[in-house]
């Protein structure tokens, strides 16, 4: 069996394209440019928690390396650097390789250099630290949304919880649809051009990691604000066509994880831009409410009744 | 019990002093200097890998940011920013105040900004990543040493070693000795004022994290050189005097790691300036050897007979 040492330098040591030094001194050395703030996320994946312990290596690494792109997404940022420190319970080099491989393969397809981590024994522990740039003052941040802001989110969130549960067996979906699922659960992008060209436009954002009602209750409360949700703007459809029923596809929507979408609020007078957004980039963009000067979060029938949603997001310490 | 966000809110998000933004949203976001290249490095350690699972928690959490404080003081730089990702098996809420307490203590002590990071279900996992600036150009490698450069050690490396074989029951020391060797264990001291002292002066350095042979074998294998260590000025009486024998004072001392002391090379024509170093930061700085133009690692005693070392850390996964 291979040492630790020859191990990581097989698999982990990548050749990096804008760094002054990658892995192997005690520190990666970059080069932050001039006139950019430095935007760093870290995300720690545990087996048994976030994926089960069988998940297939290559996917794990690349979701690894996704979910912590995109928080850079999600404020607008550059992606530029990441490091990916690990905990194993052995050291079975397929399995190793696989990971890097699905990790590598996302950095490269975001241009994002990995510049080392660590590598360690012990239960399966994944924790990537990302660091992205932008122009000083350009991030945006979850407390800027505004009475009257639209709410907007990206693509089709709810199909990865569809997934998860179709894994769990609560629920039987059709061939096609679960495939679709399971690439969203497996293999999410991160919506890093949409963040940069949202820059200027979205008033406050975040990525969809914990459920979109939860997720949506941190803007507002960062931002001092409540929300009306539109039930009849949702984006149900494709939950609907996936097999869910109507309480499968609502609860997927707003209180499955793990789809990250990018919600961001925007001022009334920017929708034009931001529906021209969306056919330049080609992703759905879909206004599902509104923020209201009165905190809450509420879920609006087309009849006009109003119910209050909970606000809370996935919680690895429910109270 | 509280719920995951108001834990993470009570106890680790702390006030910043040079960040833009510190925890709370996607991202933290830091201003790096003009001028300056920005230094990362991540550590994980993991309850019974590298602590006891019943290891007092507040020494934990100064350890944890004291390990990853000195990967920046071995290079050179300054360090100034952290996230702490975490993984717990329950919300403790005292074990938890207890670890944020030593974590912030730590961060203090050296000016660094907690900035964030990420808490979640799984088995007791730390993942440090430590930010540092130095000004570009300046930091302190390991591949810079040359043949004839004096291979120096900071402090007393070794003990340690010594107080974890004290807790192992595998050696027996005095009081006073036992009490300087725990705490030589749980709360180390990042060298950082030597560090950045020794820019300019130092040619190659590196923290001695997996005992003094394996860490010195990185630096001759990144340098391309060899070296030799001159047993009769190997810091070994503090490790007799504590209750070592010659064997396990050796021992500990080559192989034993957790010290975090800082082990350089200097061209010969630097050694008084080193000297003069020593006494001013009031640190011991000791000549142990020094570097060759042929590859190998040896010991050599006091009537000149030379023996190989095996220049081999720590090895999580042993071949």
């Amino acid at each position: 069996m291979a040492s630790e040492f020859e191990l990581i330098h097989r698999h982990f040591v990548r050749p990096t394209r804008h760094s002054v030094l990658g892995a192997g001194d005690d520190c990666a050395i970059l080069a932050p440019r001039t006139g950019y703030e430095l935007l760093v996320s870290s995300d720690m994946l545990v087996s048994g928690t976030h994926f089960f312990a069988d998940a297939e290596p290559e996917g794990l690494g690349w979701k690894t390396a996704s979910v912590n792109i995109s928080d850079i997404a999600a404020m607008g940022g550059e992606p530029r650097w990441i490091t990916l420190a690990l905990s194993l319970p052995a050291a079975d080099e397929a399995w190793i390789a696989a990971l890097a491989k699905g990790f590598s393969a996302c950095c490269e397809a975001f241009g994002v250099d990995w510049v080392g981590g660590d590598t360690t024994r012990g239960p399966l522990n994944l924790c990537a630290t990302i660091f992205g740039e932008a122009p000083a003052g350009t991030t945006i941040r979850r407390s800027g949304a505004r009475a009257d802001d639209d709410i907007w989110i990206s693509g089709q969130p709810g199909l990865a919880a569809l997934g998860l549960q179709a894994l769990l067996g609560n629920i039987v979906l059709a061939d096609e649809a679960r495939e679709r699922c399971l690439t969203a659960l497996h293999r999410p992008q991160a919506r890093v051009a949409l963040g940069l060209a949202l820059r200027g436009t979205a008033s406050a954002m975040l990525d969809v990691s914990d459920g979109l009602a939860g997720d949506l209750g941190h803007i507002l409360e960062s931002s001092g604000v409540g929300g009306v949700l539109q039930e009849e703007l949702l984006p149900l459809n494709a939950l609907h066509a996936a097999g869910a029923d109507t309480a499968q596809a609502l609860h997927a929507l707003l209180s499955g994880g793990d789809d990250y979408e990018l919600l961001f609020t925007a001022p009334p007078g920017k929708c034009s831009e931001v529906l021209t957004l969306a056919t330049t980039l080609a992703i759905p963009l879909k206004r599902i409410g509104r923020i209201t000067a009165a905190s809450g979060l509420t879920l609006e029938s087309a009849d006009g009744t109003r119910r209050p949603i909970a606000a809370r997001g996935f919680d690895h310490f429910p109270g």
